[in-house]
């Protein structure tokens, strides 16, 4: 039996904690709230985040005590939002990760530092990247909760890890491929929600479903040239760890990022957008990551400089989506 | 000012007549029925498809008579359902295109004979492909009838071909840029149908958006093998023309591909489905075609096989989208 720190408690946490422990994984699930908790220790069920779904508690061990997860376990899987991770990882002394694998569910980067979650791991716990993965979509953690089939990839240059960890996930409804690919697919998860949120933001300007199918084709496009920049090797954006996982996003009605978009093209300032919300959208902070990590590369994103200039530069969303329109094929 | 001969009554015809009328052509507009003929002359509208739009009747020359509509073109435009092509152009003595240009705007390929529209032109009228072009979306036609922005693609080897309709077509909400790749724009219309289509079945039984995002995934993979093999020649198919084209189909709630797929996925007969419908999906041919097409390419098709086995041997959809299930990533 595989012991995994699952630290998060949001809705994809929940999803991965289902799957992993219905196949025989014990999880030692720490979140941060107390109330959770024992919501969950009581009810069998997390009061906030796919709360249909009844957790079998002989197997899965909530927690607020960080350090009591993490100690037994083989596997630690982040899933906090991507501006929690370092201060929910700066609890852990430097060596506790020692003799452990790290796989990140986030699609975000440590905000400021811009740099990826799992470089951030690397560097903070001293790990070689042969021992940290990512796992990627598409992947809606509500259908997993409905256990409708699901695609997972996971990304790791140690092909043996990749294959270990997609054999405590495969079941009835999920199937996972392993990929050698962790920065292409971990900047490309990361990049999703700028096109979600860019999509929303043209949405609430009017535009339609044709100029979202042109958006997404010219974001693909976008992808390719930035992660080839970054990491040039041969990969099949149309495989669906990328393609899939952005369409997901792109095309779910019920996406914060496109959500988010939405009410700033409808002219919400970003500030009463993000009050309205209760929440700020995990887009919000890849943009601005993307963008400055740009700012070297030079790469031509026209996508991410047009939300970059909407949302931290108050440009008009009217005049960046005209400007964008003209640049799409 | 160009002289259009624009063949066919439905939205796709209406939408195209619009663009091109507004933008100073004029356009002798052949369609079957004499009562829409003279409802449009006595309304200005079309009473059946994008009814909305007002013609300018001085640009806008609807009539009955397919020999004087093509007389004095300059170019032809196809977009009568891919299964009257074949009627509808045999009305036509062979010399009569002598010196025209005809464009295609059918996603479809001619029943029975398992080509593609614009091989069928030029076979029976002895026009080189250089005279032939295709338009392709990612466009709904009642975007068009709404002026949102929309993005078209003229495929044709003759690059000034191409060049030059896009001129009639781009104004203020239209975009339209030349592309080479006339074979592979005009095959992978047509197979964006049989995505469509399968999608809806797999809706119906059940399956939910991760699935569809990992169908139209390896879909793009399905459609390159497919077209590199007929056509090889370096290609991108996330370029709009191809996968934004597949996106608004596959993705539309209006898809009639769709929806006739979604009925069989629930279980109706492929001919009560018909029935229901009042109408035969594109895509119901379009799989037969490119099935058939196949068997002596052996490319690996699995998503068209599905869909072949389904809608013509009369296998159980679950069964079939169960074992197309095992084969994705």
């Amino acid at each position: 039996m595989e012991k995994i720190a699952m630290l998060g408690g949001g809705s994809w946490a929940t999803a991965l904690t289902k799957i992993l422990s219905e196949n025989g994984s014990r999880v030692h699930w720490w979140m941060r709230s107390k109330d959770d908790v024992q919501h969950l220790l009581r009810t069998r069920h997390n009061p906030r985040y796919l709360s249909s779904v009844a957790h079998d508690l002989s197997r899965v061990l909530p927690t607020t005590d960080l350090e009591e997860a993490v100690r037994e376990a083989d596997w630690l899987v982040l899933a906090v939002p991507a501006a929690f991770v370092q201060s929910t990882l700066d609890k852990l002394g430097r060596d506790e990760l020692k003799n452990k694998r790290v796989i990140s569910a986030i699609k975000g980067m440590i905000p400021g530092k811009n740099v990826l979650v799992t470089d951030y791991v690397a560097e903070r716990f001293r790990l070689p990247h042969t021992r940290l993965g990512v796992v990627a979509g598409p992947c809606h953690a509500e259908e997993v909760a409905l256990e409708k089939q699901s695609y997972l990839t996971i990304g790791s240059p140690d092909a043996d890890l990749a294959e270990e960890f997609c054999q405590l996930l495969r079941n009835r409804y999920v199937k996972a491929n392993p990929a050698e690919d962790l920065d292409g697919i971990e900047y490309c998860a990361v990049m999703k929600n700028i096109i979600a949120l860019t999509g929303g933001i043209a949405h609430g300007l009017g535009y339609g479903d044709n100029f979202q199918a042109v958006l997404v084709s010219n974001a693909v496009q976008e992808m390719r040239r930035f992660v080839h920049a970054l990491n040039p090797q041969p990969r099949d954006l149309s495989a669906s760890a990328y393609l899939g996982d952005l369409l997901v996003t792109a095309y779910s009605q019920f996406s914060r990022n496109r959500t988010f978009g939405s009410m700033v093209g409808r002219g919400y300032s970003v500030k009463s957008a993000q009050l309205e919300m209760n929440m700020v959208a995990e887009g919000y902070y890849a943009v601005k990551s993307i963008y400055e990590l740009n700012r070297k590369l030079q790469v031509s994103m026209p996508i991410t400089s047009a939300a970059y200039h909407i949302l931290y530069e108050k440009i008009s969303p009217a005049i960046e989506i005209e400007l964008l329109k003209e640049k799409f094929k």
